[in-house]
């Protein structure tokens, strides 16, 4: 780079994608099958983005795609399929089983497994991708040429001249103001409550996920591998994770999930998970749209929000095909229409298990009654079983 | 009577009910067919039970009992069998199918209709009911000879020694107290709204019930007869029933329930029907135990009323006839928890179909949408529809 004014290029695509997440990966590749050109920024590195760590239930549909996408994915060899999960309560476990109910599965993949996978594809395949590029702003959604100006490591001012522009850059995203008309223009939801997280070093304390409802608050006990296991208890949003001993963490989690003894380890990741569900009042403006934790966010007790993320993306490469290929409008108009059913579907069921797994610290004993109630209304009834597990694995994509 | 100092008479029975509703009446039938001896005393006249207007959505397993009870009843007859509902929202119609779900249905035949047949039926059987008795307390439910003191109109005292005592006397129950120590010891849950409803000289508006989700608030279109509707809107608890013309209270209505034409007809009742839930602390103690809306109230969204204290009275018969045939006290001691939990199924579902079809006053944009979202997972979801049908329409009584 020379010295002097700062540098400006300009770039041209069919779309300009903002964010290498699962979303704008999984899209660029859907694009590509369909003949649509595209490039896509992100301001991390690929180290960055290979080492983010989040938790990773993959709906049947969701590694029925990566399958698709790549008939060796390690989704298959790596990832865990996971047939079933427990509900735990009054110190029971009841066993929704999956399979049997609704004839799917859901699989225990991480998402940066998925993204080390998604790189390498796309970027083998030719994908122009760069790394440490710092979207800065949207321009001209409401015209027929879109473009996103961004800022590299360098400092240099890159402009990407597209025929439209998708945000599937999380949560902060910097294409929704273009889209909503404010960064913040959306619907909120807070909970009382986050999760404390922690990787420890034990072998797997159960095979499948257990979620368990204990007078002493909510804990889940997931797996990562053999020899890592993921474990979560329902705490105070403004808990610090360094204020408890390891001592007091396996006391905490082992009073929630009695009947269960947990097998113990070294503890060598804590964190604390806020809850919030968010959706954008918007998820389309003219030639610009968005997808995954740039459209909406959701509690992490449905485990939706990256299958969310990839239902958006298949319906958005499919309207993107039909307007590129066809030069036919209509899928691309009903998009934000078609992706909001699923998405407030998918915001109830995490509302839904939220609520129902949850303490609130200003329930009433009346409210604890009805929560074992609706717990016993569920796992008794093969409806209502059925009703949880097809929302778990995943409602087809329309 | 002769004058003087009060008269008091002591008679002896097995069972003392406190209560001619339907738990007492259906209860003394039961017992009867068991060989065991009941009185009941009820502080109204037969006039006042028989006129006491209250709806009445009678689930199968009630309608199989009163069949049962009276093989010729006219719950086959006046009643009517609806074979499903109606979910309206977002202006669109949601038929929940209940034969073709769950191979069940429910009958609309108003609870006033249920006392006359009972009345006639036990008083026809010689059973002793005693009308105008007001019951002041209960003594010794510790004891193997609980006692009910109570009032006539003439002023006579009268103590029923019995060897059970059973409170089927309504939620202001008076021998709550001598079950759970106090007159309100209960769970309680209060909503911030209410039902207006209307009995209106008309044809009816639709064949089945219509449960509509409006922007305005919530709205049910139920029937009486051929040429009596009844219906009901959600208002605010404090709302005066005569503060509004007729023509308001069919605007109201109608605009709650767009896409059917309702019929209007001359309004000749109006009230305001107050929400609330409650579950007494204790179902039983001793030789004494509460049935029906001295155990429990439910909001009326569900339609569980009238049946949940069916379903108590079934299991009480059953542990009495134990008691005193078999001289076990199994049944008995397990009667209020077998009864909580159907209670408390029942309180999750009137709760539920309350909150997922009412506007809350202080719901967010957020809330609206995900209830919104919640409609669409259930109608479109066979295990969804059926998981409400089955509670709608009854689960089986263990």
């Amino acid at each position: 780079m020379s010295a002097g004014a700062p540098h400006s290029q300009k770039i041209r695509t069919q779309v300009a994608i903002v964010g290498a997440g699962p979303a704008g990966l999984i899209l660029s590749h859907l694009l590509a099958d369909a003949g649509v050109e595209s490039i896509i920024i992100d301001q991390r590195s690929r180290d960055e983005i290979e080492s983010t760590i989040r938790a990773g239930i993959l709906e049947q549909g969701t590694v029925d795609l990566l399958t698709a996408i790549d008939p060796n994915s390690r989704v298959n060899t790596v990832g865990n399929r996971h047939d079933g999960i427990e509900l735990r309560f009054q110190s029971e476990g009841h066993r929704i089983d999956f399979p049997g109910l609704v004839g799917r599965s859901v699989w225990l993949y991480p998402q940066h497994e998925v993204l080390k996978d998604m790189l390498r594809l796309r970027l083998d395949a030719g994908q122009d991708l760069r790394f440490g590029v710092t979207a800065t702003r949207v321009e001209g959604v409401e015209t027929d040429t879109p473009c996103v100006v961004a800022t590299t490591a360098d400092g240099e001012e890159i402009t990407i001249e597209a025929e439209f522009v998708v945000g599937a850059d999380g949560s902060r995203s910097v294409v929704r103001p273009a889209v909503t008309g404010s960064s913040t223009g959306g619907f909120f939801r807070e909970y009382p409550f986050a999760w404390f997280g922690i990787l420890t070093e034990a072998p797997p304390s159960a095979d499948e996920l257990i979620y368990s409802n204990s007078p002493n608050g909510f804990a889940l006990i997931s797996q990562r591998s053999p020899e890592v296991q993921r474990m979560y208890f329902q705490c105070d949003p403004d808990a610090d994770p360094n204020a408890l001993s390891e001592d007091e963490i396996w006391e905490t989690l082992q009073a929630r999930v009695p009947g269960t003894a947990l097998k113990e380890g070294r503890i060598f990741q804590r964190d604390v998970l806020r809850f919030r569900s968010f959706v954008a009042h918007e998820l389309r403006r003219g030639r610009a749209a968005l997808v995954g934790d740039a459209a909406h966010t959701v509690p992490p007790t449905g485990a939706k929000g990256m299958n969310l993320a990839v239902a958006d993306v298949v319906l958005l490469a499919r309207a993107l095909r039909s307007l590129f290929s066809e030069n036919d409008e209509r899928l691309i108009d009903g998009y934000a229409e078609q992706a909001s059913r699923r998405i407030w579907k998918a915001q109830h069921f995490s509302w839904w298990m939220t609520s129902m797994l949850h303490s609130t610290p200003d329930a009433s004993d009346f409210d604890r009654h009805r929560q074992i109630g609706e717990l016993h209304s569920v796992v008794e009834s093969d409806a209502g079983r059925t009703y949880l597990a097809e929302a778990y694995t995943g409602w087809p994509i329309d």
